[in-house]
């Protein structure tokens, strides 16, 4: 049978041209998936790609490495004193820790919490079986097809937090989910956090980029959640890098204090492009991430031991040839699958980074890279993954366009996490007593009575005809993401918060702001 | 940290400048990887989502369609003796079997063998731990950046033959590349069998529209490899597709039947768009799909006992919007991984698709899906994966842009399918010694003696950083692509061929040619 001859059918397709979409969307909009799901429970395993041996022995050599070479605590006589008397050895900055010594320490960490959102409906687990997708984060330029890159400003980045909200496959508004340079330095994370919980009632992410303004952050969601909410429970997570290798800086030290000491959840990651900041090898790469990162759970543990705290990762290569960064490439693919096993080993809440790539331009190279990178973050147990949407241009840009290309591929996610669901209706036994050989299904009662739920409908891909497709402009997937994000953001609705609230977040911004003179560096 | 700040390297990316890129091309093209590898060895496990329970309910569903409701075998007497004789129960066309029937015939059939090329270095391994990536197959249309879609032609196949041929990371030449729809129908055959023969020496898939092309086919093959070498090994591959659902046509079993009796391989594939040729829910799809499958395989085993088979398949959905077929979604890639598990249960040779979209261009939309849906391929541990590279526009295009794209995906899945090696160079505990914390890893010893073998190198990929990249012209990576296929087509160059057999194969196609009519549809 030539697959070029299989014909489209009649019945079902008739019946969704009344009802069909628009009535599959109404449902979405009103049923209990009106927002999507708060976060995905997965019903598939992870894909455990290492052996046993083999991980004992990455562990073995991240205990050397911890044991025999150290990690240095830059500019940070509390994380010092914390070592100290955690017994570990302290020689100036540089830190040497026993085998057994960190994972001691770890045990305190719980493995999995909740991150409450101001709207309860859309609080998040992370941790166990859950799989939470936050917006990309960091990138000091934008894009989109008609304006070309330029710097983020805090429009775009209240757009794309309008966007992340306005998305129901993704479950976090994200933190830095681009630079907004329009805004000093010093006083921008202010506005930032003040863009998540006004525009978004989802989840986020605070700043980082000082103790201080750690402690901003966390005090503004004290203002939304309460004080003694906030102390007893995870309501903002802050995202810490390690300087590779083996350094942690005093500014990511003290945020990270910062999050622990108020019982919120430091989200722990080195950065390691193999090659520059670690080796060349991938085992090697990996060995060094878990040492630098067992060190920076651990010291939430010491700071305040059983506060949430979440193991990331980010592995990446470069190009030898060009000196470049790469991403989305098949090394730190398969990176994430053993990191993941790792966590899981120190009963860790996992962080992976999801849809990178190195391409200026949503076109094939950026989906080809993003799509085997987020699929290793969904395949390697990831509990939260950080980047699921927008970049381009390494970690530079944040895309109008990709990010709801990779909202939507978000969606996909959620039926690949589902599996395969097994029971008598699934099965079809008896639609296929029904049909009989030789005849269609089209029609038949099982697939009445279940195609309304049936297959994952994607909003960006075009499944038309090519005939139909082209008669309507021979569109590329480029421009019907461009179409799509503008009719997101012109129906947007902004999620009801209580004027007091307001007030107070507004009140807090104003007199912090009037205390810093403006910084533009 | 920011991420922005990355440093680009100094010391290896100068040394690369010199020897670099055409210094590893050099190698590549001299080494022992001149044309890669002649097939993948997988180095990372199956991805096997389904619990052992789920695996029986659903072959026991399989079991039940086969007992209870049957499958036809149409206008093939020769299939019903084999059947009766089997001990399966015949009424008219329409074939039942008693659970466990075709699993004691299926016991005859090889695990895995080895189909030989012309050049025995590329000859390919078919079962275990083996991978060989194979082009799309059967598309009417072809299409490239600067002529748009038109249909196949003679001069198309063979520049497709030749594409793979140059691609060091495909393994088979394929089949029915693209549709030749300039040479008559029923001599087309023969044109293609040809040019894989004269364009390529690797391994070939022949003709399956009907018994007399299946013989012609393995004629030309006999003529390359000598009658007893063909009578005693695999050198020619047919894919039959099964009439789903649940009938197996005269055209496919007389095809089928002629490879087996000539000890060549069938792949045996039901075609199932769920909807359509089968449930719209995915473990009726997957039941149905065991059910053909087995059917098919025992069948060559009648034909004869110890003929090579492989076990295929094919999920898709439907677009019940549209009603048209969906391809590279995430119901088929959950599928393909559980239809592995089945596979591996019955100990045969597993064939499952590559890279899918419905895409009409080589552009976002078709590499998130061809992504999902050739990694599914890879993950469910697919011996054989068909349409590797060069689908666009459903089945129904060949894309010479998409055709360099995928094929280069494929060289990234030789270094993702080698997973993590571990030993003491790639755990690096010295490299760690030699740079300590804070400094970088670019010119140490580790890097120096490891980074010519360290990262995987897309031809397609631009990770430039922005301003070079818009310097250069803003290009995309369908434009890179197309630049690559025409350097690869003017750069290819035939592998030698005996003169004799190319005499003896003219020959032999001029006699058939002079035998028939020209027939145009």
């Amino acid at each position: 049978m030539s697959v070029a001859t299989a014909k489209a059918p009649s019945e079902p397709a008739k019946r969704r041209e009344r009802g069909g979409r628009n009535a599959r969307r109404e449902q979405r909009s009103h049923g209990p998936e009106a927002h999507g799901r708060p976060y995905i429970t997965r019903n598939i395993p992870t894909y455990d790609i290492l052996s046993e041996d083999n991980l004992v022995r990455i562990e073995a050599t991240a205990d050397r490495i911890l044991a025999e070479i150290g990690i240095e605590f830059r500019d940070d006589p509390v994380s010092l004193d914390h070592w100290r008397r955690a017994g570990a050895k302290v020689e100036g900055v540089l830190v040497k820790f026993e085998p057994g010594l960190l994972r001691e320490v770890l045990k305190t960490a719980p493995a999995s919490f909740t991150q409450h959102a101001r709207n309860p409906e859309r609080s998040v687990e992370i941790g166990g079986k859950s799989v939470v997708f936050s917006p990309a984060y960091g990138s000091p330029f934008v894009m989109d097809l008609d304006k070309g890159r330029r710097y983020g400003t805090i429009e775009d980045f209240r757009n794309f937090v309008k966007l992340a909200q306005s998305s129901p496959w993704l479950h976090h508004s994200g933190g830095t989910i681009c630079e907004p340079v329009d805004v000093p330095v010093n006083k921008r994370h202010l506005d930032m956090v003040y863009s998540h919980i006004r525009y978004s009632d989802r989840a986020f992410m605070g700043s980082v980029t000082s103790e201080s303004r750690a402690e901003d952050s966390i005090d503004m969601a004290r203002i939304v959640f309460g004080e003694d909410f906030t102390d007893r429970n995870c309501v903002i997570l802050g995202n810490v890098n390690v300087n590779s290798p083996l350094v942690w800086d005093a500014t990511m030290t003290t945020a990270l204090r910062a999050y622990a000491r108020a019982n919120q959840a430091a989200v722990i990651v080195p950065f390691i492009l193999g090659g520059a900041m670690g080796p060349v090898t991938n085992a090697g790469a990996i060995a060094q991430s878990l040492a630098e990162t067992m060190a920076g759970c651990a010291l939430t543990q010491l700071e305040r031991p059983g506060a949430p705290v979440i193991f990331g990762n980010f592995l990446s290569s470069m190009s030898l040839r060009s000196g470049s960064p790469t991403f989305g490439t098949p090394e730190p693919a398969i990176g994430s699958m053993v990191i993941g096993q790792l966590a899981r080993r120190l009963n860790l809440p996992l962080r992976c980074s999801g849809n990178f790539t190195t391409s200026k331009l949503p076109d094939a190279h950026a989906m080809n890279e993003g799509t085997m990178s987020m699929l290793a973050a969904v395949h390697c147990g990831a509990n939260f993954i950080l980047h699921s949407a927008g970049f381009l241009d390494g970690l530079l840009s944040m895309s109008y366009e990709k990010f709801v290309m990779d909202a939507d591929f978000c969606g996909a996610l959620h039926t690949y996490l589902d599996g395969v669901k097994i029971d008598d209706n699934q099965l079809a036994l008896d639609a296929f007593r029904e049909v009989g050989p030789g005849n269609h299904f089209f029609g038949c009662a099982h697939t009445m009575a279940n195609y309304e739920t049936a297959f994952w409908d994607s909003a960006i891909a075009d499944n038309e005809p090519y005939e139909k497709w082209e008669a309507a402009g021979s569109v590329d997937a480029a421009t019907r993401a461009n179409r799509r994000w503008k009719t997101m953001l012109a129906e947007y609705e902004a999620p009801p918060l209580d004027e007091g609230i307001n007030e107070a977040l507004q009140d807090f911004m104003t007199r912090r702001k009037a205390s810093m003179e403006d910084a533009w560096y």
